[in-house]
C-alpha cells in the first residue's frame, strides 16, 4: 500500500438532492455512464445472454412465463430508459428517484406489482481504497432488474453461476436470483473485513516493534472505513429481516431459508465491524500510552546527564573563578581567597569530589529505576 | 470563513416560558416582527397570491372548496391575529402558544378539525453560522397555515413550484403541500451536513499538512452545531413516523407515500450526523496524538542538544579552573595541580576526548532512532 | 458569583432509612419545620384563604361539593398531624412515609379513593446553588393536598394566578390546579438550565479569551449539577406519562390536554440536559487541549533558548581553559596548546563563528515552525 | 480508614462450578461453616426461638397451620442437612446447588408447593471493605427457610422487630417476613452508597486541597466497589419486578403492595450508582487535569530559570576566554583580542547587559501570565 | 506465563466464504482432518462406544427406539461423510455449510425432524492462549450428532459421566445430553474467566509495586479476549433462549429445566465480562495515571536540580571572568573592573552568597511540596 494512498481516505461528496427540486424526478448526473443493458434469458435448460441499446420492447422480449429474465441496467445517463421504465413498466417515480440518486440506505419495499431493493456494494479497489456503490433491484414474478451506475462490480461470479448452471440459480425463480447477488454482495463486506483485520494485525505488530506516528493514522482511517460499513450494515440486516418477515408473493418460501443465511452473515458482519473497531481503539490506547512513555525515557535521559553534570560543571565553575590571591594593582596579599587552588592536591581532591557525586547521584536513580 | 465568525458558536438564548404565567397564552416578544401575511390560492388550473394584512374575513377569502389554500403568516407581533385564529378558526390556546414559543421540538398533533405540526428549519446564513427557526403548521380540509417569526427562510423553490404549477404541488391538496415545504427543510438539512463534510475534510487536510490549534476549536465548532442538528433530526424522524401512522382524514395516502421518503431522508441525516461526529471525535484523537507527538519532537531537540553539549562544557569547565602549579604568595611548586595543562598535546588530547563523547552519544541517540 | 460559593458543590446528605425500622413509618427529623396549613378554598366566583393550626377538623371546612379545596402543608415536625391523616382521611401508612422521607424519585400512583404524585423541585437560591426539594400530591375529588418540608419555595406565581382567578385555574377543579403547580415546577427547570447555559457560554469565553484552571473546576460543578438535574428529569417525565395514561377519575381530560404540554416541557428538558452535558464535555476537551498545547509552547522557549546557547557556552568553555603555552616550572614552551588564543583575530573569528551557529539554529526552529 | 485498607480492593475468587460436575449437586466447600439452624415460631401473639441441630423432624415442628415458621438456617458443612431438604420437603436439587454455590445472582424463581429467591447482602465490614454475600429464601404458605454461608449478617434489626411484634410482622405471613428481610438488605445498600457518597466527597475535598496520587487510587477502589453494586442492584430490580408480577398464591397482595417500595428503592439505588459513578469519573478528570496543569507549573519554573541564566552564563562564559592580547611566546600584541576586558568600565557595562537582558526576559514571561 | 506467549494475542484468520461460490456448498479446507466417529449407544442400564469408519450403515446401527445414541463426529475431511448425511439423513445442505465453516455464531433453529444448534468452545491451552471452536449439534429423538473439526475439545467430563452412569445423563434422553454438552462448554467459560480475572489482579498488584509498560500490553490482551468471549457469550444466551422458548417436541420439559440453569449461567458470564471489561479498563487509567505522575516526578527533579545550580553556576561564570585592572600593553591601571575578586573576603562572600540562594530555593520547592 502506497503511503499517500494510506493516509487520505477517499471523501465521498453526494450527490445532494437539489433543494427544491420535485420529488420522484430522475436525478441524471453530467458524469453518468451511457447505459449498458444485458437481458439474461433462463431456466433450469437454457441461458443466453442479449446486448439491448434500450428498454422498448422489453415486454416481448420477457413474454414467455415460462422462462426466468433478468434485466441488467449499468449506467444511467438515459432519461429515455427512465421514462420507458415509468411508462410500459408502471415503476412509481418516487423509485426511479432512489435508483439514480446512489446515496440511498439498504432497503426494501413493497409496491403490489413488484418489490423493490436497494443493496450497497463494498468492495476495496486496485489501490486498496474502499468503493461504495448502490445496487437497486426490481422484482416481479420471473423478471428482475438491477440498476448501477458504473460498470465495475463485484457480481462476476454470480453471473458465472447462471452461466453454467451451477446449484439452484436458475431453478430458483427471481427471488432467488435476488437472493443470490445481495448474499454475493455481502460476501464481499466479509473480504473487506478480512482485509482490514490483516492490517489491524500487521499495525499491532509495528505497534510492538516499531511504534511511529503512521501507526496513528493507519488506525484512524481504518476507523473510519469501519464506520462507513457499518452505516452500511445495519439497514442491510434490517432489510433482510424485512424481506424473511414480508408476505410478498414475489418472495418464495425457499429463498427466504436461504435469506436467513443471509441474514445470519449480516449479524456476523456487524460484529466483526464491532470488535474491529474496538481492536483499533485499543491500538491507539496503547499507541498513546507508547508515546508518553517514550516521553518519559527522554526525559530520563535529559534529567539523568543534567543531574550529573549541571553540579559538577558549578563546581568547576566555583575553581575558574578569579579570586586573587594578590592585587595585582595594590600588590596586596590576599590568603582568604580560593586557598583550595594552592594546596598540593586541591585539584586531585576536587576531581575525587566530583566523582563521588557523580557516582552518588548513579546510585539514586539506579534505585529509582530509570535505568531499566 | 473569517476566523471571528468562525471561533464562536452562535449562542441562542432562548425564549423561557415566564415562570408562573397562565399555559395556553400567546407569547409576544419585544423583538416581534410586524405580521406579513400571503394567501396563495390555487388548484390545477389557476395560482394567485394576495398580501392580507389582517386575519379578519380570511374565511370568506377561504370559501371556495373547490380551491385550495395556503396562508402564510410570517412575524409575531399582532396579539390580534393570534384572537382571530382562537376566536372565528376556534385553534387551541396551547397551540397558539407553541406557535409563538419558538423553541419547540418537532411534532404533530390532531385535534379532529385541524392538524397541528411543527418543523424546524436549519440552514446556514451568509456568515455560515447556523440559523434555527421554527415553522408550525396549521392543516385543514383545504387550506394549510404556515407560521415563522422572522421573514428569511428556505422555501422559496416550493413558493416557486407552486406557482409554475411543476409536479404533484397544486393538485396533491394541503397535506402535500405540506408535505413538500416539511421535505424542503430536511433538504436543507442536507445542504448543512454537505457544508459541515466538507469543512471537516480540509480539516484533516489541514491535521496532515500544518496542525496548529484552530484545529481544535473549528472541529468542536461542528462538533457542537452537529449536537444541535441532531436534537431536531430526531424528533422530526419521530414526527415523520407520526404522521405515517396517523389515521387522520387530512393526511390522504398519497401524502403518505412521499412522507415515507421524506422519512427516510431524516434517517439518512442522522445517519450523517453520527458519522460526521465520529470523524469530529475521529480528528479530535488524531490532533492530541499529533501534539503529543510534537512534544516528544521538541523533547528530543532540547535532550540531545543538552546531553552533548553539557558533558563537553563539564570537561571544558574542569580546564578552566584555576589550580596553580605554584602559590604565587609563597612560590610553592604544586606539581599535582592540572598536570594535564602543561603537556605538549594537552588540549589537542582534550579536543579529541570531547569529540570522541560527542561522536558516542550521536551514535547512541542515533540507534534510539531520534533522529527519525 | 462568589468563588469561595463556586468551587463546592452543595453536598446532600440525605436521610436514609433507619435500616431496620418498620416500613410505612412517619419520619420526623429533629430539624422539621413546625408545620404551617394553608386551606385555599374557591370556585370560579369565590377565593379565600384560611391559616389552620393543625387538620382536626379538616373535614367539615372542606364539605361543599361545589366548592375546591387546596390544603397546603408545609413543614413536618407534627406526628399528630400525619395521626389525622391516616384515621381522618385513610391515608396510606407507605404514603406518609413518601412524604416524610423527602428523598424519593417523581412518581404518579393511584390508591383509588385518591392519587398520589411527587415531583421535585429545583431551583437555583439567591447564593447560586441548586435547592432540590420534593413536593408531594393527594389528589381527591375537590381536595388537593401539597406537602413540602421547607417555607421557601418557588409556587407563588400559581398562588397568584389562584387569588386573582385568571386563566383556567379556578374552573379546572383539582386536578388542573395539580398540573399548574407541577407545570410550575417544570418551568423552574428551565429558569435553572438557562442560568447554566449562559455559564457555560461565559467558561466557553473565558477558554479563548485566558484558560485558567478555574474553568475546570466551573464546568465540573456545572455537570455535576446537571447529573442532579437528569436524575430528576427521567422520572419527571415517566411519571408525567403514568398521569396521561392513567384511568383515574380523578384526572379530568382537559388537565390531561395541559399535562401532554407539560410532558413535551420535560422532554425538552432532557434534551438540553444532554446538549448541556455535551457542550460541558467539549469545553473540558478544549480545555484540556489548551493545557497540552501551552506545554508545548513552553517547551519550544525552553529548548530554542537551550539549544541555540549551551553549544555557544560550550565553545566560550573551551576557549576559557588554562593550556598553556609555557610550563611555569619548567618553562617549557607548548606551541600546539590553543594556538588559537594568539591569533591576532582569534577572538573575532570565534564571536563570529558563534554568531554564524545561533542564526543556523534560528533559521533551523523557524523553518519547524516553532516561532509561530 | 488505614491505608492498606484502602489501597487493596477485595478479591472475590468464585467457587466456580467444578466443570463436568453433575448439575444439581450440592456443593460443600472445604470451608464451609458448621449450620447453625433457628426455627422462630410465631403468630400475632406468640413468639419463640429454638436452635435445631439437624431438619429431621421439622415437619411435626411446623404442622400447626396457624403458627408461621422461619427456618433460618447458616452455615453449609452438612450434605446430610440437604439431603433432609430434597428428600423430606421435596426441594429440586437445581435449588439446593444454588443455594450451595453463593454467586448466584438476585432472582426470583416459583416451583408450584413453593417459591425460591435469591438476595444478595452488600454491607462494609469493620476494616471497610465490602462483603458480598447471598441470601437464598424457600418460602412455603406458612414457613420461610432462609439459607446463608455465614454467621454475621445485617438482618438483626428484622429478628429484633419480630421478637418485639411491631409493625405487620408478626401478622403478615412468610411473604410479608421475606419482604422485611429483603427490604432490609436493600436498605444496606444505601448504607454503603452513603459512606461511599461521603468518601468521594472527602476525596474531592482533598482533589482542592492537596491533590496527591494517593486520589486515583481510593477513586479507582469506590468506581471497582460500585460496579459490583451496580452488577447487584440491575437483577435485585427485576427480582423484585419478577415478585411483583408473579401470581404466585403464596405472595399476597399486602406484601406486593409493600414489596413495590422496595422496588422504589432499588430504582433509587441504581440511580445513586450511576450518579456516583459519574462522580467518580468525573474526579478523575478532575485529577488527570490537576496533574497536566502541574507539570505546566514545573516546566513553567525550569523555563523561567533557564531561560534567563543560560544566556547570561553564557556572555560570562565570553568574557571568561583566554584570548591574550600578547603572545607570551613571541611576545606579539594582539590588540583585537577581547579589548572589552581592557576598557575602563568594561565590567560595569557588562553587568548592566546582563542585567538588562535579565529584566526584559522576566518581562516577557510576565507578559505571557507565566508567573500567575 | 512465557513473555513472547504473553505479547501476542492468538490471531484468527477466519476461513471466509469464497466469493461467488453456491450456498450450501460443504467447505473442506485443506488443513482439515480426517473424520474420527465415535457411536455411543447407552440407556439407564448399558452403555458402550464403538468407533466408526464412516456413516454409512449408521441407520442400522441406531435402529432400536429403547437406546439412545451419540454420534460424535471429529474431523471434516471427508466430503464422503457430508454426502451421507445429506442422503441418507436428509439434513440440510444449509446446516452443512455451517457445520464445516466453523466461524458461526451461537443459534438454534428448527427443521421438524431435527433441532440443529451451534455453541461455541473457549478455553485456554497449555499456553495460555485462548481457542475458539465450534461444536455442531443435530438433534433427532433419540440420536445425538455433534461436530468439532478438532480432535482436542474440553467435553471429556460428559464422556466420563456418561460411561459411568451418575446423574440424569443416561435417562434424560438426547435434549439432557445435548444440554450437558452445552453446560459444560458454558463451565469452560468460568474457567476461562476465572483465569483472567486472576491475570488482572496480578496487574493491580504490580501497578502497585512495579508499574511497567508491560502492564498496558497484557492488559490490552485480556481486554481483547474478553471482546472474543462477549462475542461468543451474547448469543450463546440468546441460542439459550430460544431453546428455553421452543415448542419442539425434541426438546422435553425436564432439559429446559436445566437449560434455564444454563441460561442463568450465560448472564451471569456476560455479568462477569462487563466486570471484567471495566476492571481491566480502570487499570489502564490507572497506569496513564501513574506514568503521568512519574514524569511530574522526573521534571521535578530535573526542574530543583537546574534551578539551584544553574543560577550559582552563572555567579560563578561571572568571576570567571577575565576583566582586568590592568591593561597589560598599555600598563593603565583599571580598578572598576571586577574589584570583588581583589576584596580580602570576597572569595568568602560569594560562596555565601551562593549558599544563601541555593538555601532560598530549597525552602521554595519544598514548600510548594515537591519533595514529597
Amino acid at each position: 500500500m502506497a503511503r499517500n494512498s494510506k493516509h487520505k481516505s477517499k471523501k465521498h461528496h453526494y450527490a445532494l438532492p437539489l433543494p427544491g427540486s420535485s420529488p420522484g424526478i430522475v436525478f441524471i448526473d453530467e458524469n453518468s455512464l451511457p447505459p449498458k443493458i444485458s437481458l439474461h434469458t433462463y431456466n433450469a435448460d437454457t441461458y443466453k445472454v442479449q446486448e439491448l441499446t434500450n428498454l422498448k420492447g422489453l415486454a416481448q422480449h420477457t413474454a414467455d412465463k415460462n422462462l426466468n429474465y433478468w434485466v441488467e441496467i449499468k449506467g444511467f445517463s438515459s432519461a429515455a430508459m427512465f421514462e420507458t421504465l415509468s411508462e410500459d413498466w408502471n415503476i412509481n417515480k418516487l423509485i426511479l428517484e432512489d435508483i439514480t440518486r446512489t446515496y440511498q440506505r439498504p432497503k426494501y419495499e413493497e409496491y403490489g406489482a413488484y418489490d423493490f431493493a436497494i443493496s450497497r456494494m463494498l468492495y476495496l479497489d486496485e489501490e486498496n481504497s474502499l468503493e461504495n456503490e448502490q445496487v437497486s433491484f426490481i422484482l416481479t414474478k420471473n423478471i428482475l432488474f438491477t440498476f448501477q451506475d458504473k460498470y465495475e462490480d463485484c457480481l462476476e461470479p454470480v453471473r458465472h453461476r447462471l452461466s453454467i448452471g451451477k446449484g439452484n440459480i436458475r431453478v430458483g425463480g427471481s427471488s432467488y436470483l435476488m437472493y443470490a447477488l445481495m448474499d454475493m454482495i455481502i460476501d464481499a463486506y466479509f473480504a473487506v473485513l478480512s482485509a482490514w483485520s490483516e492490517q489491524l494485525d500487521a499495525i499491532e505488530d509495528r505497534l510492538f516493534d516499531r511504534p511511529d506516528k503512521t501507526i496513528m493514522y493507519d488506525t484512524q482511517l481504518i476507523k473510519r472505513n469501519l464506520i462507513t460499513l457499518r452505516r452500511v450494515a445495519w439497514p442491510e440486516r434490517d432489510k433482510m429481516n424485512d424481506i424473511l418477515r414480508t408476505d410478498s408473493p414475489l418472495v418464495d418460501s425457499q429463498s427466504k431459508m436461504y435469506l436467513r443465511d443471509a441474514y445470519d452473515h449480516c449479524i456476523q458482519i456487524i460484529d466483526m465491524v464491532e470488535s474491529l473497531k474496538e481492536i483499533s481503539a485499543s491500538n491507539i490506547d496503547m499507541y498513546l500510552s507508547i508515546i508518553s512513555n517514550r516521553m518519559n525515557e527522554i526525559m530520563k535521559v535529559l534529567t539523568i546527564i543534567s543531574s550529573i553534570f549541571i553540579p559538577l560543571t558549578f563546581i568547576a565553575g566555583i575553581y575558574g573563578m578569579n579570586f586573587s590571591r594578590e592585587d595585582p594593582i595594590t600588590g596586596k596579599i590576599l590568603p582568604q581567597n580560593m586557598p583550595e587552588l594552592y594546596q598540593e592536591h586541591g585539584y586531585e581532591y576536587t576531581m575525587l569530589v566530583m566523582g563521588l557525586i557523580a557516582v552518588a547521584q548513579v546510585i539514586y536513580f539506579w534505585r529509582k529505576g530509570w535505568f531499566k
